[in-house]
């Protein structure tokens, strides 16, 4: 190793906020010169920055090899084939780069790789002798994003792991579902995160069993839940409980009244507790009937009426979820005036269903259970239907849960109430079962001499968005703040003055440094002792040792990033007191 | 560390040759499981293949480092504007790889980054004082070959180490590009190649100075001269020597004859003898036409007429260097009926010329010196003009440098007479000048206040072809042959018996080399020791030792694969022998 120099390094800080930053890793990374923005969602990576990217690669790379599984690398630039086999070059809709070769062949640029570690397989492996197997990579990859955001936390190219476990049989694949499982808790352990790992859908990758790991932060864009019990899940995983049925025997038959100007549950509430005011009425008691519009990968639209209780607007997100790989669209005025048994503002249950008059399919919140009565559209304008019960008066073609989820809601698994948080996915580990394996027919010879399908998973963790989430959870008002195992020097020397005394000793300290193995970075800039201490606040090294005016009395002051301590030690003792001060950090 | 065992490694080696391999490093790397094709010129690295990518970087990182470059990483999907301002996004043509984004941002796959890298010099410095730098990444390059070939040696996706310099004027430059070239001749040497740096054109990457690292192989694509004095340049770089003017004082008047039935040089060589029988005639003193089509990167054509010696070819390769980043097309039956005064067959210089009735550009070889008198075509059908003398009776528009290179031309700087080799480019240094930062406006202060432009250099080394080129270099008939600072591990112990013993003594002969830091492959398999040999030669790690038979007498074998050396050793002194058999390597 030699020690960097400031004076030489390819960086600049900056005193203003990049006009695009809308969070303070994005903000800092910038600012601090560790990466630069090349277009919507690309960034390059400065050394510093570099240095850390490389810091993370080395963990992941530790743990991974750690539980057996085996480092290759697959180009980036695909054929369109295997992609067109497994369905996902239409599934992953706009979200896939897509382009043409000199020869008008279709290619793409992977977003993940399981196809092509698919064949692989397939072409190097035959027997149940050669399971179980897990591969991996760290890699680019390519997601032309709607809204590329917040820097490195959504980017359009970045940086992933992505591994893959073959198995011969589902008792194999729990295994190696779980061996990743734990390493990728050591990984985000030794990464240093605040983080929780929640239950997850598995959307456009297919498969059933799926968890994420999140970085819980109030910038995240993923909405997840967590009970006292234990139980946690993103908010498109969370699964409502579902009620007992309702002894319906009581209540009356329905009936249509007039209720003119009631366009929301609000006023349509308040029209009921005038006409009823005996009776106790909240949006709860309601029954709102949302129609959307599912566009299907190839191409075709079905319309889809979904029925919530009112006290809940239908989550865009768990809908999303729910629909992938199919797009949800919005019921426009034109597709409205070419049903006319839907009356918009009055759609009431009785012409919905593949069955009714619309034709359209009609799906219905979990908590719309046999004998509960509601209020909802009578299907003709001003006037909605009271007492219509689930299952008397009405049923649907089946459940969907995608109402949104609120603080205190129960947990399905009966641990208590929910809490509503946020969080940044960082990592993904998904049992992908055999849909892969079946479309791509990756098949072995199991110990009967059958041919067998191999079940697989799939895990990710996203690489470059790691940096910026341990930089959003470390950061300060007044720059970065690494942990140790990731920064990219361990120490920062300053030599703030103008005595050629004050940078001979900032030197020889580094050099001390240097020679016992800890990764130094020298200011040897001809700078204000303010600007090198801003500089070293910005670039968050976890220990900064400033040689200047205390050089005459014979100290040297040891600072700590994290903790903002500063201590005078005695110039002698500098390297030892440096070393110290490194070891608590850890 | 830990031993890794070819039982658990995912690797299965080939006993047939793919069938698309046409050179020996492309068969043996796809056979012993290093790489896999994924599309033409696309390939997967699989673990032994990674392992030798990763020792290739890391030798040229070392060395990029140790002449102060700093590394950084760009990314590789790129907007087109930059590349639209140096014109290389017309002047790349087929070769680039673009694509558009969902918004309908043209974009591409980055063939190299010199527009990324002044850009970023431009946001970061403003300063002579920050000059000199050299940034560097290791990274995915994409160009999308017409003829991808030969495995890793000619791809579409690839690896590369591509560094920038900056310099505030020319000496800076110059010694820039001096320690670049220092650093590649220690890299070059490390790999343990057989190269020679040969004179360049700096093709489409525009700028002046340029020099190519070859290795030396009967396989390469690249043709180079030497001589004995020193002089090596790649055949696009040739400049041939321009002889002395000729005294023409005692030369006739040139005069037309009838050369009917002369399609051809040698055809007209022999009527010429027929006529004049008490001269010597030979095809190099005929003065053939070509006419060829330039399209130009906007997509208009010209015609270009050249005249050579009629016993050399116009060299393709020379011409297409010359024309870049122009391309060279044929010129077509339809063009010569549209242009009559070119009779096909007989041009002569008179009707060539922009001031002639063609209105054709007419260039000549360095060879057509003033006063030198040439049988060349008269512009008639059937009739060839003698005695036609430069200078005298014709002239051109300018001289073009594009024949063919005979074996035994003199050297242009005299230094012997030439002679030809074949190589592939491994590395290619280039002084740029301020080509880019004047189309992208990278200026600094100079010490005087002054915006002064700055000046850059550009060099690649290409990593993965670097791989394919070792390999290429020291395999054999048997299989791959690794130097122990490339190969995958330095020792491959192979277990050949059935006995319990056997297993036990190579898994712990593997456990005492990994414990003194030598990376140690284990053959575990239950396979036959002739399986296990073949295996062992094919991947190709410089030192094998064999646990079997011999163990009984207490002693193993040690085999160095490159030599083919086989010694017997006792047990007790195996990891001391095998030890210093690899110091013996080097």
């Amino acid at each position: 190793m030699s020690i960097t120099r400031m004076s030489q390094l390819f960086v600049r800080t900056l005193r203003e906020d990049p006009a695009d930053a809308e969070v303070a890793s994005h903000r800092w990374l910038v600012r601090a010169g560790y990466i630069r923005r090349v277009a919507p969602g690309i960034y390059s990576w400065l050394p510093l920055g570099l240095r850390v990217l490389h810091n993370v690669e080395r963990i992941v790379r530790e743990e991974m090899d750690a539980i057996g599984a085996q480092e290759v690398s697959f180009p980036a630039l695909l054929p369109r084939e295997p992609y067109e086999a497994t369905g996902r070059w239409d599934d992953y809709g706009d979200n896939l780069f897509r382009l043409r070769d000199r020869r008008d062949n279709d290619m793409l640029l992977g977003p993940t790789h399981e196809e092509m570690f698919t064949l692989v397989v397939k072409d190097l492996y035959s027997s149940y002798k050669d399971l179980p197997l897990a591969i991996y990579q760290i890699q680019n990859k390519y997601r032309d994003e709607a809204r590329p955001r917040a820097g490195l936390l959504r980017g359009r190219e970045f940086i992933m792991k992505d591994s893959y476990s073959f198995d011969i049989d589902d008792a194999g694949l729990d295994e190696s579902y779980r061996r990743h499982r734990e390493a990728y808790i050591r990984i985000f352990d030794r990464l240093g995160f605040d983080y929780e790992i929640v239950q997850a859908t598995a959307g456009a990758m297919g498969g059933s069993k799926s968890e994420e790991f999140l970085a819980v932060s109030d910038i995240g864009e993923d909405t997840f839940v967590r009970s006292p019990g234990g139980y946690a899940a993103n908010v498109e995983a969370v699964q409502t409980l579902r009620p007992e049925p309702v002894d319906a025997s009581n209540t009356p038959a329905a009936h249509v009244e007039d209720t003119p100007e009631t366009p929301t549950i609000d006023t349509l509430v308040a029209v009921a507790r005038e006409l009823f005011p005996d009776r106790e009425w909240s949006a709860a008691d309601t029954l709102k009937n949302v129609v959307v519009k599912l566009r299907h990968p190839d191409g075709s639209t079905e319309a889809l009426a979904i029925g919530i209780p009112g006290d809940r607007q239908v989550d865009a997100k768990r809908l999303e979820a729910w629909a992938d790989p199919s797009v949800v669209e919005e019921f426009t005025a034109e597709d409205f005036a070419q049903n006319p048994a839907l009356v918009q503002g009055y759609i009431g249950p009785q012409a919905l269903g593949e069955e009714s008059a619309s034709g359209v399919r009609y799906l219905t919140d979990p908590r719309i259970v046999e004998g509960t009565a509601w209020v909802t559209g009578a299907n003709e304008a001003g006037r909605h239907v009271f007492d219509l019960v689930c299952g008397r008066d009405f049923t649907s073609d089946g459940s969907i849960d995608v109402a949104e989820v609120f603080d205190g809601d129960p947990a399905p698994d009966g641990s208590g109430p929910l809490t509503l948080a946020r969080g940044m996915e960082m990592g993904h580990i998904f049992q992908l079962g055999r849909k892969y394996a079946e479309a791509l027919e990756l098949k072995v010879l199991d110990p009967n001499g059958k041919q067998v399908v191999v079940t697989m998973g799939s895990y990710g963790i996203g690489v470059s968005r790691a940096v910026a989430a341990v930089a959003e959870g470390t950061c300060d008002d007044k720059g970065l703040s690494w942990p140790r195992d990731l920064a990219p020097f361990e120490v920062h020397v300053l030599a703030t003055g103008k005595g050629e005394d004050v940078f001979a000793k900032a030197t020889e300290i580094a050099e001390e440094l240097d020679a016992a193995g800890v990764t130094v970075l020298l200011d040897d800039r001809k700078a204000s002792p303010g600007v090198k201490f801003a500089d070293s606040e910005l670039l968050g090294m976890p220990v900064s040792v400033v040689v200047g005016r205390g050089l005459a009395d014979g100290v040297v002051e040891v600072r700590t990033r994290s903790t903002g301590d500063r201590v005078d030690v005695p110039v002698a003792d500098a390297v030892g007191a440096i070393r110290e001060t490194l070891e608590r950090l850890g």
